[in-house]
């Protein structure tokens, strides 16, 4: 085995958002050194990596420079440079997950096709190149609406993504390659983390559910485990690892599916790495989703993915009408409630829907659970000095 | 309420060793601003606080400029300069626990006078200002051996404390302030680490039971819970509140105690930080001891202290025969071993018995967890690169 522990042994992390710095706990426990590439100057992951560059993620010579400071490469956001990936794979560095996976990933139409080509149920599908041949199928009626439409790249958090429910939207949407995907009536969105290794040990979290507001169409809380049943859950978890498998994904995929009324499982998309949809495992799990990449990516043991205690994620954003220096009002109050744990992700300034950090509540009963995290999102606010 | 979280706030840790480096994983969470003082340049410390100034903890002038930078001042050790904290509390300057406090529990003649005055059990003991008195009471028989000797500053994990069973013993003992205390039977060692917060809230961690190794005179496991009788614990608890609150405590307070052979409990003594006897509770607890550390200071509410799961913690220290830069031989063996969770101080040197970090082994049942921590114990060692 190679030394890690207090070695000489460098990780290099692409990215510094809060997912890297999330991760940096655990490389701190294991006395990993970590080089981190991030474009910010103000990124989260700034202190607490041993070495930490700014600088485009996107720029194949500066993701090359900096892959060749360290001995093992992983990344915590998929917009990276793949090329790169690929040459450093070449000189020997090893890239988890690999270069070839993420490329997979990275096109949603190549994602999607790959699917298909798989055997991996997912909803119907077609891939445009242009946006004007999705516009001829609408108008000549080969495509009825509504339909998803989806961007091949560049999506992120929402964006990229859009229903389609009138021809009048389709002027909207740019000029880039794009899928069409049709309308599943769903009963629940569920995710499923998959940690796999070099050596090809795969383990996977339990089934996660995304609790929908009423009216807004926006998730409200992340529940863990899914209140579905066990044939569900197991058949969700035995997609998630066919998925992994299929990718040859080393490190964690989470994978993002539907449960359509017929208790059919659906993939919509998978992100090749520790994901919003795990936040809950830092408290909940027997080995938390971060600590669980780790031990992937460098070959070790994989850690037990079992609940201690359920646990639900409620993510922190910025209120929609405050832009400037953060305050968490009222963070005191949820503080004072049981089992609640705030994540502060470390930015300075909030804006409208900024992802600003997450609350973890955990208790052994789901319900009770349930009901303090409704109490945590009906106090706590996210808001600029006033 | 102080606006603690992405803010202007500063929080000035004393000492930079492992406890602060663990305290760091909860400021980072709640983005809580921190800078470390310790006197080496390779402190565990280093990284992931936000300023980090190398300087002696005893030298006044050193911790007096140091504190001025900060808003609240902690320490991770009890060795600090106590004048500077007093000049630092007249200026305004929040410390604590307080300098008051610090100075009943630096001094183990102090401490053990403390008691007597406050009504709370101890084992029965005499102070002496000059080695040379110790000696003349054993002599006149006025002492009968053996009995405990205990320096009354500097002891530091197992340094200044002796058990007495011969007079020629005797010559061997430093010509410093010390007591002697009665050596007492017991059936258990427990501990029990209370928080305490500006406003008065106090909450008791359940009692944690320390196992010794059948022959070596050595704690081997820190149990949680304890395995001993509900009115014991109950018991153990109420004198640990109890103790907290005679010193009025803030932050937290680790106290050891003697369970006797007639369940009585006696507090040996008392630790005003996180302890080597809480590491159990970041896998275990609802809210683990350095949060709940960073709570108590800053006046947030307390967190819940009840266990999610049953936790053991087993100590890493460097093998006896080695010393050099260090290897963790077997490491990926214990990782294999179910609710098995290594922390690594970051220590690049190993001396022996020197402490390189902690194992802890988490379990629903905590006979299951004390089968593997054996098997912890067994497996991993701490040695030399060859």
């Amino acid at each position: 085995m190679i030394n890690y522990f207090s070695s000489d042994f460098k990780l290099g992390i692409l990215g510094g958002g809060q997912l890297g710095k999330m991760m940096l706990y655990d490389t701190r426990k294991y006395d990993i050194q970590t080089y981190v590439l991030d474009p910010s100057d103000e990124a989260p992951c700034k202190i607490a990596c041993n070495y930490f560059e700014q600088g485009d993620l996107m720029d194949y010579e500066t993701v090359l420079n900096f892959g060749r400071k360290v001995d093992v490469l992983t990344f915590e956001i998929e917009g990276v440079n793949v090329e790169a990936l690929k040459a450093l794979e070449a000189e020997g560095i090893k890239t988890f997950p690999s270069a070839a996976t993420l490329e997979k990933i990275q096109n949603k139409a190549v994602q999607k096709q790959f699917y298909t080509e798989k055997d991996i149920p997912t909803a119907p599908f077609k891939t445009y190149q242009k946006i004007e041949n999705l516009i001829a199928d609408v108008e000549s009626g080969a495509r009825s609406l509504p339909f998803v439409w989806k961007s091949a790249t560049g999506g992120y958090d929402g964006k990229g993504v859009s229903v389609i429910k009138e021809a009048e939207a389709l002027k909207e949407l740019p000029d880039a390659e794009c899928i069409a995907e049709e309308m599943i009536p769903f009963k629940n969105e569920l995710a499923v983390i998959v940690a796999r290794t070099p050596s090809g040990e795969v383990k996977t979290y339990p089934v996660v559910e995304m609790e929908f507001h009423p009216t807004a169409n926006q998730v409200e809380y992340v529940i863990c485990p899914a209140r579905i049943e066990d044939h569900v859950a197991e058949k969700a978890r035995a997609v998630a690892q066919k998925v992994s498998e299929a990718f040859e994904h080393v490190g964690l995929l989470a994978v993002e599916m539907f449960q359509t009324k017929e208790d059919e499982i659906l993939v919509n998309e998978v992100a090749p790495r520790p994901h919003n949809s795990g936040h809950y495992s830092i408290e909940a799990s027997y080995t938390n989703q971060f600590e669980q990449h780790l031990r992937a990516i460098l070959d070790l043991p994989l850690g037990n993915t079992d609940s201690k205690v359920g646990g639900i994620m409620v993510n922190l954003v910025g209120d929609k009408d405050h832009e400037g220096e953060v305050v968490y009002e009222n963070i005191d109050k949820i503080m004072k409630m049981d089992g609640v744990t705030p994540h502060i992700y470390g930015k300075k300034i909030t804006r409208p829907f900024r992802k600003m950090g997450h609350v973890t509540i955990v208790n052994e009963n789901i319900d009770e659970a349930r009901k303090v995290a409704e109490q945590v999102k009906g106090e706590i606010k996210v808001i600029s000095r006033s």
